[in-house]
């Protein structure tokens, strides 16, 4: 709602974000009718490469923001505006989430935009991911995610949205939600998603561990629906969209919301509050610390 | 409740069905005595055979509603009565639910209730799906569904208010809400009662999709408890009854209760929304046609 | 609270406890430093072993009331001091509970409390089980049941309630709320505790037949989380209790509360009015009769 104002002329929104500052219900975007008028079908931009078939009425949308598609502010404001003009274009069906960077999908939030920012700013963050939760789960799109890398925390929860979940059958790779090892949690809408996907019990006990399976243990809990080798991981979610889409769209959508309603209202009325608890949360001088030691750990690891 | 004045005299409501214009709560019913004389402990009608052990305390029902069971306004009327009729009966503590006709148990809804019907109608005859829902899922006795043949959308939803459900092991059997590949949608509380059956997540994909499973999956995933060879399916029925009738009716009851009640006081507490909802959707010139198509499908194929 | 008034004179947890004037959270124990100081980590008392390691921060309550672990009121208000007193000691983070008795874990509710006794006194014990429950499935330390043995009604609910449940490969132990085929129900939370662990149908199915599972069926369930060889069942709780210590303790808390917050809210918001309910079922004639009739057998066997 908030970012139709932006896509009377749809289409080409890259190159433009640089001046988005938050992908918030108070966004404004310029639209350049020239950008516009040159990117018909595609849209390329630094970490989004979407590839739209009008003959299918399916989107291939590529993450490739170096070198782990982690969730920034930029980038989830990107992604919002391509899922959004996805959603408005009428002849758009079917979307299918992948990435371009090797052995990850996603490497979940970026942990930069919660270390040493102001509380104004770890806002505007959250409010993103809530963006990005809400436009996925909400969808009238059919949504696939194409797996094909590691998945933690929100990478996880990105996956968790879709309405089903394709992931490489490699033992290198994991996904789930792991906040806790990092001494951070996550919020009840993270949790109610896994709830609806795996059930209470499972989740309990993955949230308390901050557990992340491999690919095998992913299908046995019901974390994923289905494990193909990694290099037919996308044209299997092509295959499967067909199928998704043979269904009349009416009757699914109806369908779907019926069944995600409830834990979309849970979040849409405590928007603001969820905000404020995050905040107060994760600008703790405890927390913080918790952050500092885990990206020495990670220097360190590189270094 | 709307039934029981019907039935001071018990018993052999056959042949009176036809005086009934409706199963809603301002049906009345002329009790004969002669016929309720001649009929003692069992019924024969049109569309339901109801045979029932006063040693055991079970009573078997037979649906014989050429060709395929369907859920006509007649049969739900008829249906209704039966079952209340039994659950009246304080000798009668269990209830199995099997199907006369060849290679179906239930059809589900019938369409024809729902095609080119004025608004008054459909609402009469969505009176009565919910009133065979409410009587067998709120039911004091053990039901347990012998399902001897495919049993899509209201055939399933049927199956699914059971205590148990016990499936011919045949693969050409299926079983499933379909509703979406018709174009239509499972109400709240199809949706719930499949929810309480296999959770969440299995019930998305399965109303998404609207998917028919095959016995062994079925089974996989909770909508059958068991699997037996086709001839022994009634057998079998009556053997799990004896073990189910060895618990205290009392204790199960409020269990079951306990159990049921929240998902039983949203439907009760919603009907009259819940009737205009359907009228509203089904009598839409886009459904209808979607109906229509589906009937000439069908047409073809029997031609 | 409800135990205060059964704390006036009563044996004690390490001698201290008859100077406990509740096991609330309002407790205020009044320390004699010659005890403490001849009873450092441990506690011994009739009917519960306190073994507290400081190093690891883990305690093991092993219940030890001869034959069964019934519990009565006097052993509920053991434990539940025994765990109010460790939950209160900032340095224990984890506690695994198991049986001292051969072949049980924990007989579950002990009918002699239910059996002829004043409304006054049922309701006295019944707040017993209720602060057990809350005291336990709200814990902030990490609690795994270590189940060395059969595992009945009460003894079940007490498992459930745990983080972690890893049961004896014992063929001839059994595990479940079998309450119906006594001819008493299972309450609410009961009920809530089961679905949050195994979900609605499996719930469903084992309170309406009062369903025991052999250890590999509670496993196949989701009722315990392990099997393993029956010597080995404590040194596998504590090393999984490692694996659980591992994780920040704040971030694991929270997420439990969150978890688990909706399903204690609904007995804290409920409390007395469970205990009427629990008082009038069970003084009911036809409740103490069926009791009567177990009981008597249960003589006979022995006799």
């Amino acid at each position: 709602m908030a970012l139709r104002a932006a896509f009377r002329n749809r289409r080409g929104v890259s190159g433009l974000l640089s001046q988005l500052s938050s992908c918030s219900s108070h966004v404004r975007v310029c639209v350049s009718p020239v950008l516009v008028a040159q990117q018909r079908s595609n849209s390329t931009s630094p970490k989004l490469k979407v590839d739209f078939d009008q003959s299918s009425g399916v989107a291939v949308m590529h993450m490739q923001s170096p070198p782990v598609n982690s969730l920034s502010l930029d980038f989830l404001t990107e992604f919002c505006i391509g899922v959004e003009k996805l959603e408005m274009d009428k002849s758009c069906r079917g979307l299918i989430i992948t990435s371009s960077q090797p052995k990850v999908f996603s490497a979940g939030l970026d942990i930069m935009e919660m270390y040493g920012k102001s509380p104004e700013r770890c806002g505007e963050f959250w409010k993103g991911v809530q963006e990005m939760w809400l436009k996925l789960y909400n969808s009238n799109m059919v949504i696939i995610a194409a797996i094909n890398g590691s998945s933690p925390a929100g990478g996880c929860l990105m996956s968790l949205t879709c309405d089903y979940r394709i992931m490489a059958d490699n033992p290198r790779y994991s996904i789930g939600l792991n906040e806790t090892q990092l001494g951070i949690v996550a919020p009840f809408w993270f949790k109610d998603t896994m709830v609806n996907t795996v059930g209470h019990r499972a989740t309990e006990i993955a949230l308390e561990l901050g557990l992340l399976y491999s690919p095998s243990e992913a299908l046995k809990v019901g974390l994923v629906d289905l494990l193909v080798p990694e290099d037919q991981v996308l044209t299997t979610a092509t295959q499967t969209m067909t199928k998704w889409l043979a269904i009349p769209d009416h009757a699914r959508q109806i369908t779907k919301s019926m069944m995600r309603k409830p834990t979309i209202d849970r979040l849409t009325s405590n928007r603001e509050a969820d905000v404020q608890n995050f905040v107060s949360f994760i600008t703790k001088d405890s927390i913080q610390k918790s952050l500092r030691m885990y990206l020495e750990m990670l220097k360190k690891r590189r270094g």
